[in-house]
């Protein structure tokens, strides 16, 4: 669900009220978004998506994006991040919520910056559990596609098009991995 | 520069201003920070630290928190990342501003989740280009460490101890890194 702007919206809206002036705090360095009524500083920082290429035999999960931007474009089950959780399991609710996948992740695949709209990107690899699969709200259909059958002219975001090319690139067996969490602490401490 | 809380301060104090009601806003499945005074929803998201390992010949920099939380104890550089920045340039800035060092970032070593307090660190590998380092204001010393003088019993975070770990255990000329953006869009598209 993403009731705020979607994964790869532009920031430059202004509302019309809550914080909207730009100007630099007492003691700080650099810009901040104040609320003129109350003075309430809105740190912002860049937004992580979480999301995964998802694979079901020699076939990888797409999703047609049912809202702006993009609508009607190809994309990687992906989403905002939410607090308190992992980064594996936002890509397990994300695959839930856009395709009514059940994954298993694997591995971390890749991680993208994407300055222009402050994201970053941490993109999954992971098992479909059950090639069961249907379109969540934010998706018009959802389908598993053989690799020369990606709809590449038809992909929303570039990251769509990198983080398929890296799973095409990067063996499965693959003996170095980022470091991650140790597994008695997956949530940190 | 870190004029909001630090890198590890956890996000439960409730301000007298701005958003600070837990509700679920229209058309949202989840509670979200709403300001009580003109109903502005401010949207919360894991927030994402950068740093980084940096190395000198056989030692490794860290730094003596001059700030809370865990001030007097040893981290390395990291801090918040800042909007429009890359990962990378946010650990470069993070390694000037903490410990006057100029460094060259190598490889992603590390994705750590913090899910108690919603953080995503990601840690780079780095090479410190010039051995003369100073403390910056957040910091009360700084060092570079062999790794039998690294102070682990005064070490500021867990993250900080894994980080260490992974820097040693993974080879620098390990065969695969997570995919990162491609050379011809460092900054995303």
């Amino acid at each position: 669900m993403a009731p705020g702007p979607s994964w790869a919206m532009d920031q430059t809206e202004t509302p019309a009220r809550g914080p909207r002036i730009r100007t630099v705090p007492p003691g700080d360095d650099r810009q901040r978004l104040v609320c003129p009524d109350c003075d309430w500083v809105a740190y912002e920082n860049p937004k992580v998506i979480v999301g995964s290429v998802v694979v079901w035999e020699d076939r990888i999960l797409l999703c047609r994006r049912a809202i702006e931007p993009r609508r009607g474009f190809w994309t990687l089950p992906a989403g905002y991040m939410e607090l308190n959780e992992t980064s594996a399991a936002g890509a397990v609710r994300e695959a839930w919520e856009e395709a009514r996948a059940r994954i298993t992740p694997e591995a971390l695949l890749a991680v993208y910056d994407v300055t222009r709209i402050s994201q970053v990107q941490l993109i999954w690899r992971a098992r479909l559990d059950d090639p069961a699969i249907a379109p969540g709200p934010e998706s018009l259909e959802v389908g598993l596609f053989r690799w020369e059958e990606i709809p590449w002219d038809d992909l929303a975001f570039p990251t769509v098009r990198w983080a398929l090319e890296a799973h095409r690139r990067i063996p499965t067996d693959a003996p170095f991995a980022p470091a991650t969490n140790p597994p008695e602490a997956p949530e940190g401490l």
